[in-house]
């Protein structure tokens, strides 16, 4: 992602289809104080903390599982139907945090097998890098993974001597593909995780962000045997400044000399030599922002759904518009359809590398993600990633016409 | 550390002498609008910044290596003569996720070795577990670690077929036995440095806290060489909940295909994997404490450092006073007289644990830390920590009773 940064740096004026940043225009620098003063009023009057003790809060080292532990339940209750222990979460420096500290604690030995989709977002195959663990990967299909094919996977590790541990998923919207998970998918992959004696880390940033507007139901929602260890993020719902993120690892687990405690408690552990604890100002910021809104984050952000609907409807249309159903034939040019979330992959009839990124960016002023760097084991070579969640509206059409101009031009 | 912490929760009114937490009556929660709109002014004064690009940098994903570093490295100048690089320096959760960086990016091999000062900071070598990187320690002695048995170690290691590759250290009123390296013996080491290709992993929280209010200069400052990390934190100087540490890495290293580049950029690919960037709001608030004290904590820290120093000299006269000279003789009872910081140790006639600290909160209601914690190799059994910055000055003199009479019964 270096290279592709520094890509994206040098062509500032550039149409961006690029980052899966949220759109910006709606923050507003003012409510970061009001948040703040929100946490602290919570403290004093639903909590009875003095003065002195909302002091120590704010200002001194915290509790390795996070501050607003209590607010994250409660909201997680109001959006997702999701009913969990607060002391089964904890807080983290992002949902990157979350995935090294659920890997760390998952997968001990070395024929330890961590299994991810294919495509997959570069965040949980780095922490498995860093970590030294061995991947696995299980293609998605136009509706995610297939339940079946997690099952084959799992099962030719086990044949050659190693263990399945478990498998990493973004059921909604996924990043890069932007494919989501059917309902019974859902169910048959809980299935098959029991069956075979996998755990699932279900990662959900996109999931409020679904263009009918309808919930799905997350897999640890629908978990009865405690198999999901869930990753939130406030990256998307409220905003990516104070790398906020969350694990629920609600799994009992046995510690030495028999003591039973939580999963979270030993991500805890592991937090602690890693970041020791999540700083409170951004628990601070993040939590006056849910209890400001009443613990519920998905009405809050009615309107941020509304926008990035629009604009992938933007976005598929100028697609539509730049390459008419005959060309798009011809040059063997397609997209998929996402039901929600930042992103959509275009498939053209050359290697869409860096270089190929350079070149668009230098002589059509227009970006995109390549997408064979989501494909660890290699693959999406004459695939990109365009995101509509960055792009002000008022460019997408415009972008898109340069981009078709570019395809045009590199499929010669 | 987890027992550890569960037994001083368990005693909330107990006299504690043992975090290494900073004290806090100066805190102020106005404050925390004060400079987060200080940092906002200066973006917009000094850079120029629209406010479009202010709201960007706050509420954004940022920069990996950091927002900051510009100001971090004018105050280095100022506070410690330390002339570095902005682009050099990665603004970090904390100082222990700079140990994890700097751990990963050095030590990549399996027969590469860190090498730690013993007794030694809890974070470190959680972190060379977590990665399972191997350690070899370095006995302290007095005046800290002695650079000869520093040249020992290394030459055994290597003589055992592994490489020594770092060594960490704290040469300012180290946690947790508060010496302190001599000015020769920086010098010393940096030789032994450069004889045995050693990197130095220089980790400096307590070094504005000297009771004689003199500067020692850093072993980064000292180093003409490139052989010296330098770990920095904001936690003691500014507070610990924004949880901001940072590194100083301006080594340069060869890439692939022979591109130069900065260690720097190397921790940040490591980081990208670890949180992605450090709060920009952790980052704003601190960056203006930087700006309202005009780039220098040290006299900013003046009040502070007197105040520790006062906290120190009242531990050492109440140990005199609870132990006189005879009675010291006869129990075997002793501690060092620290030049600064938080930290001194207590040798006691009896085994110094867990068992040990929950008898003396229950019955005696006065709270330690245990040294055998801080031995990774064994030792320190019959020693403990005690931490003079969190206790109110008015408790010093009864909590040393309290510890002298539970002393002296552990003894029989």
């Amino acid at each position: 992602m270096t290279l592709l940064n520094e890509v994206t740096a040098r062509y500032p004026e550039a149409i961006s289809f690029a980052p899966g940043r949220p759109y910006e225009d709606w923050f507003d620098v003012e409510s970061v104080h009001t948040y703040l003063d929100a946490y602290l009023a919570h403290l004093a009057k639903d909590r009875g903390f003095g003065p002195e003790e909302v002091r120590t809060t704010l200002f001194q080292y915290g509790r390795t599982k996070g501050i607003i532990h209590d607010l994250v339940a409660r909201t997680l209750a109001n959006d997702e139907d999701l009913h969990v222990d607060p002391e089964a979460l904890v807080l983290t420096v992002g949902a990157q945090e979350g995935m090294l500290l659920a890997l760390r604690a998952l997968i001990a030995d070395r024929e330890d097998v961590l299994l991810v989709s294919a495509p997959c977002y570069v965040g949980v195959t780095g922490a498995a890098r860093l970590l030294d663990i061995a991947i696995e990967l299980v293609p998605e299909g136009a509706h995610g993974p297939d339940p079946a094919r997690l099952a084959e996977v799992a099962e030719r590790v086990r044949a050659a001597g190693r263990r399945p541990r478990a498998f990493y998923v973004v059921p909604d919207f996924a990043n890069p593909s932007g494919v989501s998970m059917t309902v019974p998918a859902r169910e048959e992959m809980l299935r098959v995780a029991a069956e075979q004696d996998l755990l699932i880390i279900e990662d959900n940033p996109y999931g409020f962000f679904a263009h009918d507007q309808v919930a799905r139901p997350t897999l640890k929602s629908l978990d009865r045997a405690g198999r999901v260890i869930y990753l939130g993020s406030f990256a998307k719902t409220c905003f990516p400044g104070a790398r906020l993120g969350y694990v629920v690892a609600d799994q009992e687990v046995h510690g030495p000399g028999g003591r039973r405690g939580l999963l979270a408690d030993e991500l805890a552990k592991i937090k602690s030599m890693t970041t020791v604890n999540t700083p409170s100002l951004s628990q601070a910021v993040i939590g006056g922002m849910l209890v400001h809104h009443d613990y519920r984050l998905r009405p809050a952000n009615a309107g941020t759904t509304a926008f990035y609907t629009r604009s992938m409807s933007a976005l598929l249309a100028a697609l539509e518009d730049a390459f008419p159903p005959a060309e798009r034939a011809r040059l063997a040019v397609g997209w998929n359809v996402p039901e929600g979330g930042f992103f959509l992959v275009v498939r053209v009839p050359f290697t869409a590398d860096e270089a190929a990124l350079e070149r668009c960016a230098r002589d059509y002023g227009v970006l995109w993600t390549p997408m064979h760097g989501f494909h660890p084991g290699g693959g999406g070579e004459r695939e990109l990633r365009l995101s509509c969640s960055y792009v002000p509206p008022d460019a997408v059409a415009e972008g898109v016409r340069r981009l078709a101009a570019f395809v045009r031009d590199a499929a010669r």
